[in-house]
């Protein structure tokens, strides 16, 4: 049986609009029924039908659940999932994950296992429909990856990490390692972000900051403190998508407002605003996450006077931090006149210094702290210790600053390999130069690039795999999806030698890409991209 | 000025149904106004007022902040919050926290600052509200506190967990303390786990397990996946204090189904779930929390099917762990026949280890795991490292079973304290014999009493204070609050002399109090015990 043929919605005459996981049960229903998939035979597991169609597992499961409920498949523990005879297929229902069931008297007594697929919330709905999105096909070994945003090990400050530890455990601090933090997070760590803060014009008082369990968690307890289901949160569109993600589990109602030069478009905001009531304004003005875009400073202050005048919170995310590589720095959007009123400031240290600490802070009024704190205690009730102490130690003893200007000079460098080949094989490329262009950022990770028109970034992703490089596809950063022209390529992962064999692979990419469009029926290949997107956007 | 005055609605001429905030503005506006508070008086700051009426700060903020916007109180920055002179108080409302405004041109363009008290989320509020229950003056110096649950310092197992890290940090491993972990939990931790489970019972396959940042991220997660705003969740009664929170902030509807000899009653639970659809039922089966009640085996298998019968899931959480001190230790729901369809286990190393890990764990049905893992890659991304190795490496050594003897022992050791002491100085003497019952449990953290009719815990818990011991008072626990006869007794923090003198000091409290009530004027005292019930329940 071709497994992709699930994929098209056309093949098991459904309409396009229905979810994924419908085809996947239509499909092997209509497989089973008519013979195709024989008696007994074994099927795929979730893991590899999900890989096979890149989707995500649960949606495999989800249909698997399904054809189990309507007793046409059933699993065995250790065996594996098959094809029921035909003579027991009219036997009640028996459940995926039927193992220990027989010692249960449910037969007797006629209760089924429980239909989860009918239990889940809405918020979990929401973040499922988008998480779908995401490709999943990425992580094959040999992959050259410029997906993803996370700083790779050969960065992390590990050796001076491993002499504070050994320090600690010879200091009379070795016990708090294991202790409880309190709720806004641990003193030493707490003093340290303080002074931080100073350094970059952040003027914060003890009751307006809040430790958090990385950056991802202060979009949580923020998103807990102002939205409820139904509320309005402004984004910039496109946006990051776990913070998309996070709003639109929270039941939020997303509000995209497009970017130009100089940052989110405060026209089309404030025409927003003028007419309905936001709770949320969401930005991330330096190094935008996918865009790598910086808003300008008097875009900056005029942001804020906006969020003045209709009274609606900013949250600031500084996920970027230090990765700054020229010497023109904007201020943070809470140190500017006003800001302390309107901003909540959000840091951490996870891309210059090592995304396993999990660790990042809030700072805001302290009638706001107040409410965060209690969210966050309501969340997960406090941070681990021992990741706090090692950070506050490493802060203490000031060699953040020294890592800050080596890993810059690297990422820079990186950057600069990136744009480097990216002119070479496209832009001094007579055949490619037209099919690409990029952005050229002075800080953060990422290079935002747009194909020409016509040319679609999923299909372009499927030949970028083939050709062993691979990247995230534009359209999983747009609140609507849509935009299928935007790549985006993250540069601080990779060194500047497979950089260059990566740009390399991506422009081979593209000309297979072309041939393929030029050599084929263009609307049978257009079709099948249509089918594609409505599968996975 | 007598600030607790502020506490009493009569005082205020206030309803006493009104939340304490608009007491302590109303009776600040009115010791204003009367000229009790004198022109550029200092106010108390937000801790001092909240530890004087033991309130939450915030409860204090939120009434300075309405004053401040009335234009009856300033504040300055580093100087404190002051009564405005009357010659200015009509000019336009200031914020509280003005500092930094003079840089803005907020003045000149009419903008106020934020006034936030009307920005925060149902959820917020809802939390908020819970919290205030809270007796926030049992921390202070000398104090003997039986409040609380946090295992403490001495217990840890430092020395092993500082030996591994030394050998972590020898070892290959070394860097991966510090890098990300996947979401679902590192591999070494999740293998610990899954044979950790086996020994309890629970088989679980590798797609049903999650690691989570403790416990209460644990309950977070299954809320998040589970329960939208307005949905109905059952819960025991009395339960966890911050479970009561999270659900609530989730703004769930909340069942409080009450406990008997065997646990929570299932002819209450059964003529509920037959009125109307449950979306979750949270139990502490083992050793509960507050009561330290267990659930009888065949209550345990009746829940179940219970559970089958009308398809809700059970959230079974056993944040005990391992601290048992008999030897009929009764099987996890989880394991037992049926489980597997319904149940959703979770378990912790805080309490038996230590709490500062912040580790814990979800074992549930592989399409919840996969929903479970989508909400804490919304919620946080992933659980920090550095914990979950030293963890993993420690329970791959096998050092935890002898660690636990060891607890067991000293808890059950510490138990035995305190039962003898409340023997001694309670029930064998004649005066208060009658005064107090409580539990004998046979694991867990907690001893459970209740008062002789008439008395109020809340008012025992201030002579208890007042006479250097302090306990939770038991109201907290209960959904609709009332239930003032119970109070909480953790008998795992102190050692075993320092359990008699708390006793000692209890006991000493009850008889003041005894003769407080005697002495006075009891329809008055009673009245004032109203009082305070209103506001803090």
């Amino acid at each position: 049986m071709n497994w992709l043929d699930l994929l098209s919605a056309e093949e098991q005459g459904l309409d396009r609009n229905e979810p994924m996981y419908v085809r996947i049960t239509s499909g092997i229903r209509k497989a089973i029924q008519s013979g195709q998939l024989a008696d007994n035979s074994r099927l795929p597991t979730n893991r590899e039908l999900a890989l096979i169609l890149k989707v995500d597992r649960s949606t495999v499961s989800r249909a698997y659940l399904e054809l189990s409920q309507s007793g046409l498949i059933e699993s065995h523990v250790g065996r594996g999932t098959f094809v029921r005879p035909l003579s027991q297929r009219n036997r009640s229902p028996n459940p995926l994950h039927g193992d220990g069931r027989e010692l249960s008297n449910d037969v007797a007594s006629g209760i089924s296992a429980m239909n989860w697929s009918e239990k889940f919330s809405e918020s979990s709905r929401a973040a499922l429909d988008l998480i779908q999105r995401q490709p999943t096909g990425t992580e094959q070994p040999g992959v050259i990856s410029f997906a993803g945003g996370i700083p790779t090990e050969e960065f992390y400050p590990s050796e001076q990490f491993q002499r504070i530890v050994r320090q600690l455990l010879e200091s009379d601090d070795a016990s708090k390692m294991f202790g409880y933090s309190a709720a806004e997070g641990s003193p030493y760590l707490r003093a340290e972000v303080l002074r931080h803060l100073k350094r970059h014009g952040i003027e914060s008082g003890d009751d307006e900051l809040l430790i958090v369990s990385g950056s991802q968690q202060g979009i949580d307890l923020v998103t807990n403190v102002f939205v409820d289901p139904g509320d309005l949160v402004v984004l910039e569109d496109p946006s990051y998508f776990w913070a998309i993600c996070n709003f639109r589990a929270r039941q939020a109602r997303c509000l995209p407002v497009s970017l130009d030069n100089e940052g989110i478009r405060l026209d089309l905001l404030e025409s927003h605003l003028a007419r309905q009531a936001a709770k949320l304004i969401y930005v991330m003005p330096s190094y935008q996450n996918p865009t790598g875009a910086t808003m300008s400073l008097s875009r900056r202050m005029a942001l804020i006077e906006l969020a003045r005048k209709y009274q609606v919170p900013i949250l600031e995310d500084n996920f970027v931090g230090d990765l700054v590589y020229s010497d023109s720095v904007l201020p943070p959007l809470r140190s500017l006149p006003g800001g302390k009123d309107v901003v909540i400031h959000q840091g951490t240290f996870s891309k210059a210094l090592c995304p396993g600490l999990r660790l990042g802070w809030l700072v805001a009024p302290p009638e706001v702290t107040a409410r965060l704190l209690l969210a966050k205690r309501t969340s997960d009730l406090s941070t681990n210790s021992i990741a706090q102490i090692i950070l506050a130690k490493y802060l203490e003893e000031g060699l953040y600053n020294q890592h800050l200007e080596h890993v810059r000079l690297s990422y820079r460098s990186r950057r600069d390999a990136m744009l480097a080949a990216l002119s070479r094989y496209f832009k001094n490329d007579k055949e490619l130069a037209a099919q690409m262009t990029w952005s050229n950022p002075d800080g953060g990770l990422f290079i935002w690039a747009k194909l020409a028109r016509g040319l679609s970034t999923r299909q372009f992703l499927t030949f970028a795999e083939m050709q062993g490089v691979s990247f995230s596809p534009g359209d999983i950063f747009f609140l609507n999806g849509g935009n299928s022209e935007y790549i985006r390529l993250c540069f601080i992962q990779t060194e500047e030698s497979v950089i260059e064999e990566g740009i390399k692979r991506l422009a081979r990419a593209m000309r297979n890409y072309l041939e393929t469009v030029a050599r084929s029926n263009l609307s049978e290949i257009s079709g099948a991209a249509r089918v594609r997107n409505n599968v996975l956007i």
